[in-house]
């Protein structure tokens, strides 16, 4: 017999979850985080029309088309269409591979790459209305991102990529939304869900991060109709002695998990990157492009750069002489560079034909990274001393994009419409994002799918 | 930057199971270790015949089938024919459903449930020998068991389903030799599938059980086939500082993985159960058929039975009146009473309407079990008074199925036949054994998958 930690009435959060998806109406959800979920299907949808064609969607397609059934289902900015099974794996990978999508900063989870593809697949193979889909979405990524709290910071820090781990489970809290499944087989499908949770951190950097972001939403989808079809699974998968947060958690925050369930909103607390690089250069980015802008500065005019921040940046960054995209996202001299000579930080920017470009490279070898532990992790101050012999100092409390200053509507839409423009330019990006903000107005979910599709 | 431990050279292990794999060649593989994987082939087979009309797998396979590709594989026992990923799933958690397949004892994984349906679905796509067919099943189970060791005993005890969790580590290693890819993908199919490792000790004796055995030869399959694309894995992903065995273990095992790589097999430490019940319980039998064929005993002969044991065997089989077969298969009281009745512990024997008989819940009653610390886990004693007076008293050091005394290839025969008789009773089993003992003489191995097919 198994040995475990005892569980208090308050502790029994798997069925606490069943119950909360089968109880939760969609006239209960606030308007504000409705809204935020908009901004969050559409900054997914972005992140994926710029990711479509990277090398590893393109691999796993290739492989995966071999096993494929019906193509009942949108590849987001492609033209062909496959199972919904292995069209979701394909559009989280998508959506994941640029590192340019969502991020709940408490967990660090990207919350729509394994949740967002999972009810845009549903949607394609069953009624739903977009009310339906965007509330599904809603509570998976509440779901996913309160495992996420209860199992934070050990889980992420012992190695597991908490995307791929949590995003699984909210991908068939979501599914079994959907399907209207009761709360003891909301209970099966979490359960099954949580059995499938895997994703190391090691893999970070190669192609099969890729492998386990695209199954999340896959296996969470598979998990949701499993439990419909009978397939049964412990009461207390998630919080047992040996389930998901004690095996792959240490000392868990289980209150963590149903405090405020249905009144405090952890998908509300979603933010956007406007800027395709390191989090911590953000406000590199921000201070530059208003010096730039307000000082009318001139890339020639440039004599030395210097960036302070807090140790963290220093760290992360400091790197002088990139030699791939890759490796500029996370190089203060190459941002610093292109935002001076471009006034831009965006996916052109971070190319690795951008990377070699001899005018980048020359003024990124006048940048120097300095230290200041009094500045917050977040913030930044950059100084510019032209080579007239002035100083022009710009300073940055919190970047675009995070909590405090969250991306504009506008800006998001802006963003999206570069990535569609790098990876899926024949996509229709206007009407696409015109059906996301109205998207709990649709008759049919189906229609936010099928404007993502590339023209044949 | 992620801190970690640092690795000495014989500690890089992802590279040296790849170049192992690369290297390895059938000519080199000892005839005993060639028999017994035909043995794991044979039992494997056997114990997916008897599980393959399982609630699980029906179930499973209800879902599944509506996302299928191509019917280009067998499923095992049944005449459906689909895509080998759905094959290769289906067939394992037929394999395992009914805990009545193999066992590797020093790590408790169920060997070949994740590998033995990689490869036959992997010989229905491409042409194989039979002897490649083995070769990799025998490399698949070998790097299964020994990064299984690596991480034991502290991996299963967390809480980690270690068949499901080093079992796609295997299907990826077995495919990866069959797809003859070179040492650098060999490093990233194994990577990709460490990086899919999951499966939950919570979900045990649930269904959820056979979703994450049916992922583990699935995942793998398209691990291999993922390297063979081009999708890169960490060099690490098994003994990084983030990598499988840090993740999933502690203070693991790194030189268990590759010591005596090619000369010592763990795959021929495989074990295999001859009575579909707790394996504590099999000495117990032993000593009961062979008393009862002795004595020529008959069950109204029988006044009380005294089971002796080691504490763990009361501990896990003192269950004085159980309900259902499942509760039989750890009865103690039900075990002994089917023996003296019917002289045999089969699957017959353990089904919900065996329990129920009155015949053996009468003579269940009058079964005691009792402890004695000085019998050694695996052996027992029992004594049967009869109702003239006797005292009849067998012991049994070493049960049916130990690695001391294996069952023989009749047995296992045997065994195969009975499995195929209850859920399969239309397969050619004769022709099926027959292919299996000759597998390695095969030019097609693809007629052993086609054999342990129903007739449609």
């Amino acid at each position: 017999m198994i040995e475990g930690p005892r569980l208090s009435p308050g502790d029994d959060v798997t069925a606490t979850l069943a119950r909360f998806l089968v109880a939760s109406r969609w006239e209960d959800v606030p308007a504000a985080v409705r809204h935020e979920a908009r901004r969050t299907v559409l900054n997914s949808l972005g992140a994926a029309l710029g990711g479509c064609r990277d090398a590893a969607v393109e691999h796993a397609f290739a492989v995966l088309r071999r096993f494929a059934g019906q193509p009942e289902a949108t590849l987001i900015g492609r033209a062909e269409r496959t199972d919904a099974l292995t069209a979701a794996f394909l559009n989280a990978a998508s959506a994941n591979v640029l590192d340019f999508d969502d991020t709940h900063l408490p967990t660090v989870i990207h919350p729509a790459a394994p949740v967002i593809p999972a009810v845009l697949a549903m949607s394609e193979r069953m009624p739903l209305t977009g009310a339906q889909l965007l509330h599904a979405a809603i509570l998976g990524i509440e779901v996913e991102c309160r495992i996420g709290n209860a199992v934070s910071p050990w889980h992420y820090a012992r190695g597991w990529h908490i995307t791929s781990t949590c995003g699984v489970i909210g991908a068939a809290a979501a599914v079994a939304k959907l399907l209207n499944l009761d709360a003891e087989r909301t209970t099966w499908a979490l359960g099954i869900a949580a059995n499938q949770a895997c994703g190391l951190i090691e893999t970070l950097g190669t192609m099969a991060k890729s492998v386990s972001v695209g199954y999340a939403p896959r296996n969470g989808i598979v998990a949701a109709l499993l439990a419909q079809q009978g397939v049964t699974a412990a009461p207390h998968t998630i919080e047992g002695a040996r389930g998901f947060v004690h095996v792959m958690g240490e000392r868990p925050d289980l209150a963590a998990i149903g405090a405020a369930l249905g009144t405090s909103w952890e998908s509300a607390r979603n933010t956007y990157k406007p800027y395709p690089c390191g989090i911590v250069l953000h406000p590199v980015i921000d201070a530059l492009l208003e010096l730039r802008a307000t000082h009318a500065l001139r890339a020639e005019a440039v004599g030395r750069v210097i960036v302070r921040g807090n140790p963290l940046l220093r760290q992360r960054t400091d790197r002088a002489a990139p030699r791939t995209g890759r490796e500029a996202s996370v190089s203060a001299q190459h941002t610093v560079a292109v935002c001076l000579l471009y006034g831009a930080a965006g996916i052109a920017q971070y190319r690795d034909a951008c990377v070699t470009d001899p005018a980048v490279q020359a003024l990124g070898a006048r940048v120097e990274v300095e230290d200041d532990p009094s500045i917050p992790v977040g913030a930044a101050v950059v100084s510019v001393r032209t080579v007239d012999g002035r100083t022009l100092t710009g300073s940055v409390a919190h970047a675009l994009g995070s909590l405090e200053r969250p991306m504009s509507d506008a800006a998001i839409e802006a963003k999206v419409r570069d990535l569609a423009s790098v990876g899926a330019p024949s996509c229709e990006v206007d009407r696409l994002i015109d059906a996301v903000w109205a998207v709990d107005r649709q008759d049919d979910a189906g229609v936010v799918a099928r404007l993502a599709a590339a023209r044949a």
